[in-house]
């Protein structure tokens, strides 16, 4: 029944581009599959539910029965509501298919061969993906420990884009929004975007700066502080002219009916979403100082995870045991990270469970 | 309230890729707002629901509170679906946000600035869309009455990329499967796709070239047969080198948890859609003898539309006055298709307002 593949010779692959044969891929966190119990610190997911508004307005537009029908191009409905919710214009705004979807869209558009992309590193790897697709080069700035001098090297480092995960991944630490403001300044008309996945669980945000600069780029997910990883969706805000350029690369119908649906029961119910943020935040207190009082070195986050380090031991060893104990927290092997754990808030229950784990094993 | 973008001076946009900046935006068809009762027969979704399966499994996704969680990365629950109703390896199956990712993803793994496209026009003007933000060059070939001549044509233009919608839009042609079977063994190691997005509407498909060749990539839409154009999702099937090479440039999670749980639905219940299928072949043959007999040339359709033709005459303010009347169909300005208007093939009823409308019109 099956499609044999068996070949006398392997495929000659030298159709597709070099930069793309030559790539490695992004690699995302383990997944479990289903019934595999496992308690899942890996990949920055909620541990609490989304608003029921969410359920109940999924429902019903399963209910209307419109699947049959390509979604609004624009996501009218969502950006009409994420524009209340944030006081930004609507023309300022485009829905995407997660953020990943709006930082490809990104990419697409400003960076040819050669061009430059600066970010301050280590940070969210898939920026270095989306770079090499592009066939950019990428110009890593280090992350330091005063945001002023990281925000100094990424001026002079002059990308046609530059782009801040704020706060950052994996250290959880924020960069002070006035500081991406005199950065935007001297870096105009060049982009700056921050990338503000974790902000909900910070203490500021950068959506102010859409006044004052017309080159800032602003991406916010679902996925984190909505509880809403697996319905994909983000969105950007930007100048509106930004947003037409954008919106020429974006698929017509790329965010579903059922995701417009999720999203718009999410900002229906922000008050849910606080709720939730304000737990992880006191998770997160507890498990800084529990994973200090075991010997880790632990960075205050403004994310709703935390990294954990051993400072000179690869902590690869330590995360597999956590696996064998049914516990995924992230391990990154490259040089600069592969002595901490980055580990995400969860449930009080499944913390505890993770310092039991922790515990018994160091 | 809101954010203010009146600025002294216009934004800078240079930072944007020429190409970019250059290019004229793809425009899909006129989709109605909420509350809009307009027969809808432009952007060829299908007029009946999906299968009551595909409530069932999303309601279940929704119950299950796994929208907290990123879905699984290589959508492994619908891809082993897959597998067994096309009777095609898992390892070569790609499930897509829709079809326009998985071409967008394939357009960016295969053409670099230069390299060329292929394909026979008139046809899907995405395609151009897709070409320009890879900068690179387009071989439009004619589309002949005879499909030897296209084959041949296509062969000589040599691109990198060839990519063959069968059935076309907006004829409806379909070209015979061994024509094209003959092309990838010429066209080889460049790669041929097919995009099958109406194929199920047809009287054969590509789906067995996967056995003979390792450079044939077929895309399927669940928009057209399978009424789920509001759910996005697409599949690509190639040899296995083909997909991790593709899979190499798609988002880590480009598929929302709703979106596989409507897949899998749809998957579930073929029967359903075949059912579906036959009516709407039976509505497009009368549908070609009536518009045939107000004077409308009607080639044959093998897809969910017909494409009437006035040779010689400007159909748009035909098309304008179908919108007057409330009937959505699909005229495009470009001198080839001017003279005609695609008409998605709705129901009997919406079918029989469309034929009291234009005679009242002709």
């Amino acid at each position: 029944m099956f499609t044999q593949f068996a070949k006398k010779k392997t495929q000659d692959l030298s159709v597709f581009r070099v930069a793309v044969e030559k790539m490695a891929p992004y690699v995302p966190g383990e997944q479990p599959g289903p019934g595999q119990r496992l308690i899942k610190l890996n990949t920055n997911e909620n541990p609490y539910p989304p608003s029921p508004q969410v359920r109940k307005r999924v429902a019903q537009a399963l209910a209307r029965g419109m699947l049959r029908l390509y979604p609004p191009a624009r996501a009218d409905a969502l950006v009409e509501r994420a524009s209340a919710v944030f006081g930004v214009s609507r023309r300022a705004i485009l829905a995407g298919n997660g953020c990943d979807e709006l930082l490809g869209i990104l990419f697409r558009a400003v960076l040819g061969r050669n061009d430059a992309l600066a970010y301050p590193a280590p940070s969210y790897s898939l920026y270095d993906t989306l770079a090499a697709i592009q066939e950019a080069r990428v110009r890593r700035v280090a992350f330091l420990a005063h945001s002023e001098a990281t925000l100094a090297a990424l001026k002079r480092a002059r990308g046609k884009l530059t782009i801040v995960c704020n706060p950052n991944s994996p250290s959880g630490a924020f960069t002070p929004i006035e500081g991406l403001s005199r950065l935007a300044r001297e870096l105009y008309p060049r982009l700056l975007a921050i990338d503000e996945a974790y902000v909900d669980f910070a203490e500021d945000h950068g959506l102010r700066l859409l006044k004052r600069h017309d080159n800032v780029v602003i991406l916010r997910s679902f996925s984190k502080s909505f509880s809403l990883a697996g319905a994909r969706l983000g969105l950007c805000f930007a100048s509106p002219p930004t947003i037409e350029m954008l919106s020429k690369i974006k698929d017509s119908y790329n965010v579903s009916r059922l995701a417009l649906a999720a999203g718009l029961g999410a900002l229906e119910d922000v008050a849910w979403m606080r709720r939730g943020v304000e737990r992880i935040k006191r998770e997160r207190e507890r498990a800084r100082q529990r994973l200090c009082a075991m010997g880790f070195e632990v960075a205050p986050s403004s994310a709703n995870f935390v990294f954990a380090r051993i400072p000179g031991r690869d902590l690869k060893p330590l995360g597999a045991a956590l696996r064998q104990k049914g516990i995924l927290v992230r391990h990154f092997s490259s040089p600069e990270l592969c002595d901490g754990l980055r580990i995400t808030i969860g449930t009080r229950d499944e913390m505890a469970a993770l310092y039991r784990a922790l515990e018994s094993l160091l």
